[in-house]
């Protein structure tokens, strides 16, 4: 039940029509309180949608009270009348919920210059509202899916069950950091202030979303939203509620890669013994976007050369002569030349390691990211028509 | 004839056993003078293949007698073993032609991590150096070929045929700035000194090759050596040098652009009114970079915002609430709102131009890349093995 678990929310999903499946789009979470803390990131892309503009006004004064999320479009370069539509739509679930529109984070998901009818969404907040319940979690969970085939859902409970965190996610394409591409609501019954939920979010994000690199390309629209309602009356310490809340966006992070669009292969690649994390990032980063790199894993084709190829496109330090690579734990190459035999990696498992000893300090870090296959060209090929 | 089309070179290209289809794979290219001023530009890739390394130092006194080429081997992280190969082939060079192996560049394109035979290598020398001939460039270019699938030659003429320009390149895959995956030898008869020479092929590549970017991978051989014989006697302006210089740099990137693996479409990416040439590149370089862009182009689907979303990723001057984005000539989007029907981009043709109006100054850049397809992931997923 995801978002709905912690205490103190309520949530619904519905179809509204925005799909031409008839599945559900249209999602609502609201937080009962009695507080009402929040804590935002957007997408870094300078190109916004509507919705990341408006919100980004929302979340200023740290009080978000409801968030409304459609697929099926992602007013996206639609220009002020759509941002007029996520403004409307703000003000009328602030109406039926009798709270501020300026306490209300709108998201929206979908093709990019596609405007929604504005009445149909507005006559949908109504229906969100009459279906609201403390079960809704997985409804909301199922209406932000697009190309999504499972919901993302992940709770995770605080020491002795005294306060939890839950969490739903969408996201299969335009999965890169930072953030993936993929809207994500993150709900606690914890009581935590806004500063610290700010800094707990910032904390977990940049270790589990900003960390997977699908496809390489990064959204107009990605936002994470975490209410805590306090419903539970108990103060977790800050350590405790970080790591419950990394724990639980790292599990969101790793449905998303077990979900990204035609994927054959999950990759975490290991960056060992680099200068500093920012450099281990920057090599693993460079590895997730070798088009040649994921073809080749496609292939079951343990092809380091293509690996090191990645690596001697980045600024960090290490010596070109002096790399070690292992694919799933067979030493490949050493002191960059060949070592163990390449067909001792089998490549068959879904799961793919990449480890890079880059011998030049102790900061080490992992980005994951998906192999280049047939069905990802197909799937993003014949996405829009 | 290419590369031997200028006076005062010889060329011959051999079949020596290193591929394993039998077709020619090694290629030499001989200055004979009277002068030997060269120029010569290297891949960035920090990883650089044991030819690269010895051939950074060869080129250092501006002076190039020979440049001897093979393919089926990159000869890259091969440790000093593979260094010591390069080496010998070099010296071996040298001795049939009685000159220094300082004065030889050494070029290999392949699998990275393989280790060729020595021996194969020397014993090929003087196979090549055997069929050496004024008739020689067409064999030479075909030698070096790997997944190419015609070899690339160009001739450009000075002013009244009084020199011209000669040129080949192989290159299909890791096609990426700085430089595309290639090896290229360039010769001519006019009367140049060697700092010219530098300058003429930086300027000429840097809006050439550089400006290509097919698959985003950068290469670790990548190599483009210019070697000048003054056999002509005729001494061109340095403008009208660069001028025809530049031409063949164009109508060789774009020969390895048309043949790009597996590559439906050859997409021409146009940025207009930037602050700066490098802001109109760095533009055309990201959307040249989305993989979901390039899937959508192989899909014929003129999906202009992921055109936007990739900008957005960039850090050049624009206001993201007014760019405008013509594909193939149709306005699809203007002041970042849906614009002409983007029904009337007709994406059957191969050749396809995108062009994205940033408003900002009045600089420009064209970036050329191909789309992403179900061959490119074949090729690629199945080349090593």
């Amino acid at each position: 039940m995801s978002v709905t678990h912690p205490a103190g929310f309520v949530a619904a999903g519905a179809a509204i029509g925005l799909k031409a499946s008839g599945n559900k789009d249209f999602a609502l979470v609201v937080n009962q309180g009695p507080t009402f803390d929040s804590a935002t990131v957007f997408t870094s892309n300078r190109c916004k949608a509507n919705p990341v503009l408006w919100s980004e006004q929302v979340v200023k004064d740290g009080v978000v009270r409801a968030v409304i999320l459609n697929s099926g479009g992602a007013n996206c370069y639609t220009g002020p009348e759509g941002f007029l539509t996520t403004h409307q739509v703000a003000e009328e679930v602030g109406k039926v919920l009798d709270i501020g529109a300026g306490d209300v984070v709108v998201c929206s998901t979908g093709l990019i210059g596609l405007a929604n009818d504005r009445q149909q969404l507005l006559d949908g907040v109504h229906t969100l509202h009459a279906q609201l319940s403390a079960d809704g979690g997985n409804d909301a969970a199922e209406a932000i899916m697009t190309t999504d085939t499972v919901s993302k859902q992940v709770v995770v409970e605080g020491p002795d069950g005294a306060w939890s965190i839950g969490g739903m996610a969408k996201g299969a394409g335009m999965l890169a950091p930072a953030l993936a591409t993929m809207l994500v609501v993150i709900t606690t019954d914890a009581v935590v202030p806004a500063a610290q939920l700010d800094a707990s979010l910032r904390a977990a994000t940049r270790v589990s979303f900003d960390r997977l690199d699908s496809d390489g390309c990064q959204s107009t629209n990605d936002t994470v939203t975490l209410m805590a309602s306090g419903a539970s009356g108990v103060t977790p310490t800050a350590e405790e509620f970080t790591a419950a809340l990394t724990d639980l966006c790292t599990q969101l992070a790793r449905q998303l890669l077990a979900d990204a669009e035609g994927a054959d292969h999950e990759i975490a690649i290991t960056t060992l013994n680099a200068a500093t994390e920012d450099d281990a990032v920057e090599v693993g980063r460079s590895v997730a976007r070798s088009n040649l790199f994921k073809a080749a894993v496609f292939g079951k084709d343990p092809n380091w050369g293509r690996v090191l190829a990645s690596v001697g496109t980045t600024s960090a330090a290490f010596d070109p002569a002096d790399l070690d690579v292992a694919m799933n734990g067979v030493w490949v190459c050493r002191n960059s030349t060949p070592a163990e035999d390449p067909s001792l990696v089998d490549l068959s498992p879904r799961a793919v390691t990449v480890t890079i000893d880059l011998k030049a300090g102790d900061a080490e870090a992992t980005v994951w990211t998906n192999d280049l296959t047939h069905a990802y060209v197909h799937e993003n090929s014949a996405y829009s028509s």
